[in-house]
């Protein structure tokens, strides 16, 4: 791919994907770096590639940026949805999906935008790819992933956050599970990979953490309660990943209609966990989904600063002509790495990593 | 009862019910007081009328509460059962209830306990009342609901460190609902009386709070969801007490069984009202059950001192003959009330509370 | 005074003095009460009174207030300044004080307002008092005071969130003088009440609480410190509120001039305790003033609440016709008070307060 | 050094220098891994290096590390004194200064400890390295410095704690300045390396960071105030590392008495910086000095789990013979260096650090 550098004068910026804490502080960096630094002016696009498409903007300076540094979420809202290569068109009645990139380019041109910073997860991190291959759109790519599960960088904004709100979670269930001798059971985020379960575990003094990447079986995480309960230790903490499986099986958890409303959002692994716990063992067990807390409030510092270097690279690059790109964390330096490279690789919890063997040498069973 | 004043070298503590953040600081507080004002010796009963009964004991200086005033939970562990005037005991391979009272009152003769200081919620200072009139056991009761229901006394402590816990918890949602135009639904603790909806639904913001004392329609909750949109707001919270109720409706939730698994813990109220809402009104919505989280973590400041009030005014009330009493708080003052009159009045939310009413008029829906 | 109820349609409200976490919660509930209950206009000014004088006003909407539940500060800005009786006008080059309260009701009647909610401390409320006592003016106060004394009101917004600073510092110095076997000194709030330090060290664990109602010997002080060494407890805690003294004596702490660059802002009360208590006992100490940080940050779910409640009522009682009174709380209602009766009346720390008696008893010392 | 691999059945290890957040999480780690893993014996020496000269010391098993996963300081005390191969001894009615390790090393035998876990700053470590390379005492330093400034790993625990801290107080400290339209300054640690006041100032939005590495101006400090006034923002954030300095010049701050007591700690640059700029702008400005606030409290879960891996790592690296190293962060990784390039070599900020220039395009001044 030719990288001629483009004489940029507007920028445009969007957010896709799940919310993460530091969203808005990476947009701060965006608007004050490409404003104060370059002269540019910075168009904002609303609720992710949903904008872009229906083009709904506006435009952001330093005065739409004030105050948003230490709030969670993104100003300009985001989705998981909205495709531009796959959108939904009403046809005759019917919803069939079409390509309609060439109504963003339109958009843009609209506009006067000559380079787009793309703030979002794997999904829309390949459509910022798509959107450089395809039409040599000036693209810079920022890594969003509360998981952490992206190879290409050492790290992303929000995890830090969700592990935190996951670690004082444990803090809280802790002198619960004490004061009752229960196991409690706390079930967090991280679908593919256990990033998460594994720095709240640790940093919350769990007992057991299950991993999508470390099948268990219920008899090993029973037997680890047992053991505590034999060395006179009266509670246990479990931590469970939404991913997490026993081994041999998938969980089939069906939605079930039954009595005067139409329940429910059935629970996930945390709750199969905490039901066999106690079928197995007999001890009182508690099960807390942590769910969307995780996503939500005020960036930890660390967020706020790794996700406001993210901002401030991408502008940086993208007036560098480093097009098709997304910006990394290579410990200390920010760097960045072909968009196609950095899709699709995804960072799991190696078995030799070691914080997982510390994890084990401390007693903390992984179930297996 | 006669209030013959005992002379009073020993007294017995235990914590009984649900466990609730400031116990420890009531804890310590009792036994600073006793020891150093008093120069009394304290037994402590673990797992509150299980050990009382099974004479688990243990003495407790000020060594043994170094350290626990900003800690939650309860060093001296509880249950919510174990009631000595119904206990169940073996017998020919049946189990029976029986009354077990009178080996409680050896077990206290045997430590050579004089009087008792029982924190507890309405089951345990029932006992309380119980062991006092029954067999004029010098006792004085520490009131102990985090659902703040109790009409003896302003407030209860507990319940601020509940009520900031949920607040934490929608002030985390907001910018997630906001990011995301989603309704967020958050399930708080309150089965019989709604005070913690009520103040959290408040303090964090929330567009509909439900409470047990008014029944709601899932249409007048749909449209302030609706009125919210058309005003231009694109997302809503929603607080609801675990023990809100639909007018005219008891909720029948069952627990089902089905795939490979055994299913579930089906959720609650706040599942039901999430799913009602993103039915009928076609908006993202998303469900978070707090839970146990409401029960544990370091209590507020607030806490704290009510805590450590009660705590000391349970022991000057045993000293000057205040028997068979519950220590409560009439602002600003610490007095005490007969437990006779403590126990089974609660207090619920009133339709002409001035927070409903202050609610009401800032747009805040009930839902009725 | 006589209560002629007024046709109110367009209404005022300021804030005055310094900063207390839950002014923007009052202000919330003011312009939404106003706006969705009466159909009101609500004007607001800027800077206490100073924006009145100089009619620097804007129009507050719902819109004006969303978002800011949860902020610390004022959107309207606050200063200690500014007294419309008592204004400093420049004349003939000289500063002259005059009484601009004619220019006020001008500015009023431009903006065709009725009714004043005025929220302050003592300063601002004297203002407000005479406001309605030489023009009629038909005025509700709102009494903020971080220092919590005032006799008027069970309790102000600010001091919940105040408290809970304070305990999270000393929570945060118990660390680190248990490690280093130190004396660890905190200096907080409380010019003439020492509320704020009786509170704080009470939740916090504190060894010695020095405040304005007590005044302390530095014997006494250093005899605590010793005696816990002596039964092997090698650090201790000291709250002291900024107006604490020794018996005896006022402080002369003086500014001086020394050095390549001019000194400095001298330390209070804090650093003179500290001092002495290395000196008289030769153990390492350290002082930390907490200043600033108790006036800022997110009022807690308690004043939050509270801060509602006020300016609910605020706007409640002004369209009933209760002019020239204060709003306060008297548990479990809100009421209110003529502000002549509000202003100049303290609520200080009495001895026989049963927290400082619970203290007392527990082995904090008072220094006296 | 030859690594004649030990056979170790008993390890000592003690916590030297200023504490911070994160030693009790390694004492927890060592002690875990060394008994459960190992089958070790552990003996741990009281308040640093005092407690192997003297003798002071206690086993830790399991038992003494539950529950101080979350809390601040360190179980084992901390002096900055107490270096054996400089001990201050007195003779003769004088102290000298001897070298007293071969106590240490009797010390040492007398418990049958063949390696030591030595927790500490630059200081520990050297003398951990002379340990090892006068006696060959199988030695491990686990690195311990709040500042950050230690180029051998890519951080230290304990940083992320005082920059959370700094930016807590940073955001409290907006609401304040906002609401005032004032200066605020806040002093933070940072003696020879400004990277706590870097990302504190970054994370919590600060307008002005002044850190011993950019020596810089008061003029130019003042020019941003001013500029930002000029721009309508009546407010300004400045951020002091207590290391920071104006160009060309030393501070010369003294020691002064005057009035009925003697004062007093004099501040520091945070307050010289605060008077200079209320001097040379005429904008109110108010001081903060964080002090031992940033050493104390419950540490983040990053830093957690960083002294856990530290710890872990610590005595894994003992197991295998790597004596005479420290353990380092390696991102993603835990490695070893030798003690002897370790020790000594600083990390400070460079001026093209990316974060500094991020911050600078966004407009942050570094008064320079």
């Amino acid at each position: 791919m030719p990288r001629t550098k483009v004489q940029i004068k507007r920028i445009g910026v969007l957010t896709g994907g799940g919310d993460a804490p530091g969203l808005n502080a990476v947009i701060r960096a965006v608007v004050k770096v490409a404003t104060r630094e370059y002269g540019l002016t910075v168009i904002g696009f609303e609720d992710g590639f949903g904008g872009l498409i229906e083009n709904r903007a506006r435009r952001l300076t330093e005065k739409e940026v004030v105050g948003i540094l230490p709030r969670g979420g993104t100003i300009l809202g985001t989705t998981n949805r909205d495709n531009p290569f796959h959108y939904p068109v009403e046809e005759n009645g019917e919803v069939v999906y079409k390509d309609v990139s060439g109504r963003v380019m339109e958009n843009l041109a609209g506009h006067g935008i000559q380079g787009m910073v793309i703030i979002g997860g794997d999904g829309s991190l390949k459509i910022a790819e798509e959107l450089w291959k395809r039409y040599s759109l000036p693209v810079i790519g920022v890594p969003k992933t509360i998981d952490n599960d992206l190879l290409a960088t050492d790290q992303t904004f929000g995890f830090d956050t969700a592990v935190t709100t996951a670690t004082e979670a444990l803090d809280k269930l802790h002198t619960t599970a004490e004061s009752h001798h229960r196991v409690m059971v706390l079930e967090v985020m991280g679908r593919y990979a256990g990033w998460i379960a594994l720095h709240a575990g640790v940093a919350g003094g769990a007992d057991v953490i299950l991993i999508p990447e470390i099948p268990f079986t219920f008899e090993k995480v029973c037997e680890k309660v047992r053991e505590r309960r034999r060395a006179g230790k009266k509670f246990s903490i479990v931590v469970v990943a939404e991913g997490a499986k026993p081994v041999g099986g998938e969980l089939v958890v069906k939605k079930v209609v039954e009595g005067s409303f139409e329940p429910l959002r059935l629970g996930g692994i945390g709750n199969v966990v905490g039901d066999k716990i106690e079928e197995m063992t007999g001890i009182e067990t508690r099960v807390t989904v942590l769910g969307h807390l995780q996503r939500g409030g005020s960036p930890t510092s660390f967020d706020r600063i790794l996700a406001t270097r993210f901002g401030a690279a991408a502008v940086n690059f993208l007036m560098e002509g480093r097009y098709g790109e997304m910006v990394c964390l290579r410990t200390p330096d920010i760097g960045s790495v072909p968009l196609a490279e950095a899709t699709g690789a995804m960072k799991r919890v190696a078995l030799g990593n070691d914080l997982v063997r510390a994890a084990r040498q401390m007693g903390i069973s992984f179930g297996d």
